[in-house]
């Protein structure tokens, strides 16, 4: 990775002046959009995706100095040192693999004196098998009950990522099984799956790397007494998706945590970029089928493939982040939004949020350094046509912010076609997410200053052709590609977390003197902060 | 509203100085936050709301400039001219009573020649009666069958509130009834909730002030069709929240729009400050019964008496938005994140970033001036502890954005009290919740640079008692007075909605287009702009 200070770069440096030129009038999006051939010459249509970024404010010229950039920066270098399992998570002297959790065809990938890659498909079989056997009846509850409620216990990146496939497949959900998410320590997240489940019938998928994460011991931990109390064995329903030799890694009865069975996950995928291993595997298997998991798999992988294959001028992913960074870098843009036109998606945006801004959220490179320009900036979105009605007044008159509009061509439901307006509710969607680009780029003159639009606000839009599981794998991969192009341009390592653990360490210092005042009610806090102390006193007086 | 240029202002100018002033590292929080009785000078107990800005980076001096702010722009005076029935939309020529809603105890107020009143209790006994009459079984459906799912079709201010509350008082939601949300005008949103509900049990509530709104009469006209293929008569399935005299205010079998019944809302309440009024009343009086609805009320109805009633020095709404100004526009930051340690107020980040962005995200005042400094920022959230292990790595080590932790010290669940590592879960999530605002203000200096924190990243901390109608009620009330303050210090009016304008009328023109190809297969799109015309062949072709 090339680390040398951005600032310090000739084609830096030209891309910096050359946004003051974009920002002149003759070269406001309103402009730029009248070519008849913009749209063909700033798209691609590649590996399953249509890629527009017509309503960028970017040149041709722009293009060029962003893939000088790129080579200058030796992304599409690092980005295969990755793949190929080199250790790129340099400040935790670790692989990042996420890839290879969907390659079916690469015969062995060595890293540390481990073929990972027969590994990988060991868990994936023991995946399929569990499955079938869930779904056969053949492994059951503690009363022969076959399970039709799942629920993952897990955290950031042991929820999101599957949470965001679960959504957007759930259409397809055919067997019979809810899914539901504890996540949050938070008792209410409990209560309220408490309330819905037949216990009976539940299984309870544990996702730990180390199996300590607090939230979700602190979770499983209450499950395992919910069970008891309801004469249930929980090793009869629970399993484990957890590092080999964790504690979590003992089936059995007697285990200090009983579970069925364990599947593992390994160091060299980290949590936000795991929904592709185990992680995903297991519940999404349980609640869609194997195959279509599986299909998702694919659909990364072909995304990956054409990632890794393809030059800058024809690559989507590489294209996306160097327009993100522009965006961010050089208009000075604090702020993007994923508006998909489609609400299966409804949870791409909180899992991008997190694959994003946990990995490109660092203020040095990934040698210690500090980066002279701006990282990672702020994600967040929802649902259009919602969005439209929510916070799209902003957009267009308040101070903007870029957009990734996402739209789909055949929709989970064929058959609704019941029309309003001469139109039916989907193009009534597409009517609208047609508008929202244009309305942004052009603006108009009002006949009062409380009725114009200043325009030349940018987006992009993708184009999926439908929601099965391949195009979703394919739209997840497209984001996990952008995001760590993002990060090597910058020089930042995108696969470590440091940031997290100061508050986990002054948590652990608080609980200390909570479960010290639960064993002694004349326990003091003395020592600790006044605002500590004021807050502990509060709850546990 | 004092609409001068705010940086004329003299005492917006030594805000601005003072700022480069709190910047200097003597005035870093970790410097701040070790004075014993900081928390004490820098928080405020009032109105069944605990606030604490002593994480905020603020001084008594920068409070005192702030307060001197809020005197010059006349806020407060603003602010009871808003309850008082003045004509504060000035834009769109009306008044804007959201607080008249929930207001028993003001025997008549007077609004172009109307008593709002009258016509306020009028509805709300309306619902009453109506909700008793459901939950008894005197009204059900065609078939006699009890209406046990409740589906809200309605977006934007019609759907986000609703949502809000209903999330966090799901526990109490003890009638039998499953509350459905059908916003958005994509055919999933609709496949999702046909696939779940039973057509016989389900009254559908359609909200729109118009009954034009493009989405939810798509949505509305999609449901009727859907219940007449089943032999079930919309006149028995369907009510409408609309305005007197609109399309869908007319009751019986003979209507364009056949309803149950038809309740009112009113054009002096916009959408996004809705929830109060009927628009709220029916579905959630359903969801939890008409009592609690009520309780909500008066909960909203106390923060604000208190609010107009209150100094700026005792004031928290006003305190809040304040500081809100003076993290936007004095210390730059971008945006802003809403943290509930509370899982059931995981839809409180969307509401408030609706009812905030719409509002504020604003470039001219009220009389048509620039406003000469950024307006409405970016509002963002998730429920913590997920937002630790999601974005927290960027709050704590990318770039800073403020943040309002909140906290409830009773919890729905009591019963659930299992221990870990010494403590409930809810002692869990405290323990964090303490941390978390600690870790940002002080930083910490690490033994490498990916292991440090420059700290100095401001935060708030909101407790609330309990998550029971009234404090949801207080929560609302806080929020929607902190954003019209907001808004008046700028001199903008939060009540209009022009922005979403342009985008409206561009779907019209593309509709046009959709339904004269579905007309004539041989309509050729000619004359569109270049880049729509792609879009609508590709669709369409």
């Amino acid at each position: 990775m090339n680390t040398r200070p951005l600032t310090e770069l000739p084609v830096w440096q030209a891309l910096e002046q050359h946004a003051a030129d974009m920002a002149r009038p003759e070269n406001h999006l309103k402009r730029l959009i009248q070519t008849e051939d913009r749209i063909n010459a700033f798209s691609l249509n590649r590996s399953g995706m249509f890629y527009d970024f017509s309503r960028q404010r970017v040149s041709a010229k722009t293009m060029d100095l962003l893939f000088e950039l790129a080579g200058e920066r030796k992304i599409q270098e690092t980005f295969l040192a990755m793949i190929n399992g080199e250790t790129v998570n340099t400040t935790e002297n670790r692989a990042a693999l996420h890839t290879a959790a969907r390659d079916f065809t690469r015969p062995s990938l060595m890293v540390d004196d481990m073929d990972v890659i027969p590994e990988i498909k060991r868990v994936l079989t023991e995946i399929e098998d569990f499955t079938r056997a869930v779904h056969n009846g053949d492994i059951t509850g503690s009363t022969g009950k076959t399970f039709k409620h799942v629920v993952v216990i897990g955290i950031g990146g042991s929820y999101l990522g599957t949470a965001f496939v679960a959504n957007a497949l759930r259409a397809y959900a055919d067997k019979g099984v809810t899914l539901h998410f504890l996540a949050n320590v938070d008792i209410h997240n409990f209560g309220a799956i408490a309330d819905t489940i037949d216990p009976a019938a539940t299984l309870w998928i544990v996702v730990s790397k180390s199996f300590t994460t607090a939230e979700t011991m602190a979770n499983a931990n209450q499950a395992r007494k919910f069970m008891e109390a309801r004469g249930l064995n929980p090793a009869d329903h629970f399993v484990a998706v957890t590092s080999k030799g964790s504690p979590g890694d003992v089936p059995g009865e007697t285990a200090a945590f009983p579970v069925i069975r364990a599947f593992h996950m390994f160091d060299f995928i980290g949590g936000r970029y795991s929904v592709s291993s185990a992680v995903g595997g297991v519940p999404l298997s349980l609640y869609l089928g194997f195959d279509r998991f599986k299909a998702f798999l694919e659909g990364a992988h072909e995304m990956d493939v054409y990632t890794q294959n393809t030059a800058p001028e024809e690559n989507i992913p590489m294209i996306a982040a160097l327009i993100s960074i522009w965006n961010n870098n050089c208009l000075g843009y604090p702020a993007q939004a994923i508006i998909p036109y489609a609400s299966p998606l409804s949870k791409l945006a909180p899992h991008i949020q997190q694959l994003y801004m946990e990995s490109n959220g660092k203020s040095v490179t990934a040698d210690g350094h500090p980066v002279p320009v701006n990282t990672g900036i702020i994600i967040f979105g929802e649902p259009g046509t919602n969005a439209q009605h929510s916070f799209f007044q902003l957009a267009h008159q308040g101070n903007p912010f870029p957009i990734d509009f996402i739209g789909i061509i055949n929709t989970q439901y064929p058959d609704y076609n019941g029309k309003s307006k001469g139109v039916t509710n989907h193009q009534e969607l597409w009517a609208n997410l047609i508008s929202q680009p244009r309305a942004l780029a052009e603006g108009k003159d009002g006949d009062t200053p409380h009725r114009s639009f200043s325009g030349n606000r940018p987006s992009s839009t993708i184009i999926l052709n439908s929601l099965q599981p391949k195009s979703i794998g394919r739209l997840l991969a497209f984001y996990e590609a952008r995001t760590v192009y993002e990060a090597f341009i910058w020089g930042i390592n995108p696969f470590d977390q440091f940031g997290v653990e100061l508050g986990k360490k002054l948590a652990n210092e608080i609980r200390g003197q909570m479960a010290a005042a639960n064993e002694d009610p004349g326990h003091t806090f003395d020592g600790v902060d006044p605002i500590s102390k004021f807050y502990l006193e509060m709850l546990m007086k």
